[in-house]
């Protein structure tokens, strides 16, 4: 990564979507192996995802950058790798240290949105946040893209942003982001929650069931909500956004403790993980076939959502329609 | 089909989960000319999957044969062809006359179990069921198969009886059967239709959901139900399972009218649609690739099911606890 080679590459990273950015695909996908790099198109020079791409793709519509991680109705738990130089995307590992995919909870298949991360956005681990009384989860801002597309791992989405959810995940903050792809048919109707419930009845309720539920089949206990699990609108999501992107601004600058993360840029002059561009150089693209996947994640999960824990009780009913009434 | 050819052919048909039957597999598929034939393993001999193979794999368990037609999560509408000498597999027509995939209705993504036919069959469109009050649809009976494993166009499964439901799709009766593989991990427990809500909580009720709402994003009515569009047990499905193989046996038997139906089989003597098999050619298999599906069915679509029109209010609200809370 940090050598500069001399041997001409016969890659041709895949561009997405006309996308600004093309991917470097290296390694078999579902294995632990596997990696995906970003580079810019128009120079070819490599980004991280983390910390390269702008938040803002348009500062003044408040258009953001969404780095896509999983692809709707998909499973297996593709993210940015915080500590990796130039952080690929990589998939995460289960408890038994494979590829990990997440179970299938009735009625859903997989994700149910286009997921991913906000880059230049940090969920700072070392202070508590206010509004949900717990540490953040070292990770960029989480975001779900609800256009009609299905996405592609690595495809960096233009995105308006609509409301956020707070999720408390294994005791830390992870704040969701809705969003929607400013080029779907619907984006320009949608411009706040209560657009989201109008427009796409039901996807609100299975949002907030989806986070609850999700690694209850993993052994774990259903996550929690701050702010009684209610959909914040807009403004608000966009105050907690600034929050992250000032965090994330402490760490890239060296004023917060890295610890674990990757600083490693390209782009951000004066930073202490400012590289040389012409110092770094990718693996070439592979694209290879995906390794075969174990036929019992085809399983489908129903969870009756009254045996779950008692953390329920503290949300409000009627967002809990749909979990209620799966029973 | 009707002349023997002395070629040698090179096909090698697909086994699927080592069933008594292999398949031919002819054209791309998703398009109109794909069809999927049907063969004994053991002989190569051609048979109908709507009239050759046996209704029960096995008489005194009540374990009956059940032929895939579209898997979990999938949308193309893959069914039996009930003109086309031997019945093969074809995809059905849009009204645009295009090949036939159902609409992602939120919060499924394409059917919710593996969704077939039973053999043997028949829902006689000439007589008005006395339960239904409606026409048969002149078709063999479905069969929803709720186990884990995603199964394979034209793999032909073993499966429990659990219970029934009453659609009326279009103003005709189209039992749905609810089935499990009786190789299934939870197959010994699933008895009879009180234990698919204890152990699969949810499904029946968005059972009920997905065939009252599939057609709808393609311009058609919610459809209705019989009996109060209440799931009915074992033992009354099976006497709906009962007329309909009685109805199959007078249709194959030449004491029904056919009307459209192809009766032509390979091992039903003295029926008069039975052929030589030595006289029967299949085309080889050709296992080509599949062609591209239009982007457009990547939508997921949402329906406030409070405003679909009013067949509704006649239902039984404790069992439409899913549809009214999906708003």
């Amino acid at each position: 990564m940090t050598s500069k080679s001399s041997s001409t590459t016969t890659s041709k990273p895949q561009i997405v979507n006309n996308s600004e950015y093309s991917l470097r695909r290296v390694g078999r996908p579902y294995t632990k192996d596997y990696r995906i790099y970003f580079e810019r198109s128009h120079d070819g020079v490599a980004v991280s995802p983390f910390h390269d791409i702008p938040l803002f793709h348009d500062q003044e519509t408040g258009v953001l950058n969404m780095v896509v991680e999983v692809p709707r109705w998909t499973a297996a738990k593709f993210e940015i790798s915080r500590n990796e130089s130039l952080n690929p995307i990589h998939q995460d590992s289960s408890a038994n240290n494979k590829p990990r995919f997440v179970k299938n909870c009735f009625p859903y298949k997989g994700y149910i949105w286009n997921y991913g991360a906000l880059p230049q956005t940090w969920e700072d681990p070392n202070s508590k946040n206010p509004d949900t009384g717990k540490k953040g989860d070292n990770d960029p801002l989480d975001a779900c893209e609800i256009g009609r597309a299905i996405a592609t791992t690595g495809e960096v989405k233009r995105v308006k942003v609509l409301g956020i959810l707070a999720l408390i995940d294994s005791g830390e903050t992870d704040w969701k982001v809705l969003v929607i792809d400013e080029r779907d048919p619907h984006a320009e109707k949608l411009n706040d929650i209560g657009d989201v419930e109008k427009y796409f009845p039901g996807l609100l309720d299975a949002t907030r069931d989806w986070f609850r539920i999700y690694k209850v089949p993993d052994g774990k206990e259903a996550n929690e909500f701050a702010l009684k699990g209610e959909f914040m609108d807009r403004k608000y999501a966009n105050g907690v956004i600034k929050e992250c992107a000032d965090a994330w601004r402490k760490l890239i600058t060296g004023e917060t403790e890295p610890g674990v993360v990757s600083l490693d840029n390209t782009t951000l002059a004066g930073t202490p993980g400012k590289l040389d561009p012409d110092e770094v150089d990718l693996p070439p693209d592979q694209d290879l076939s995906p390794a075969p996947i174990d036929q019992d994640l085809d399983e489908w999960i129903y969870l009756d959502r009254d045996e779950l824990d008692s953390s329920v009780s503290s949300l409000e009913t009627s967002t809990l329609r749909i979990l209620v009434d799966l029973r």
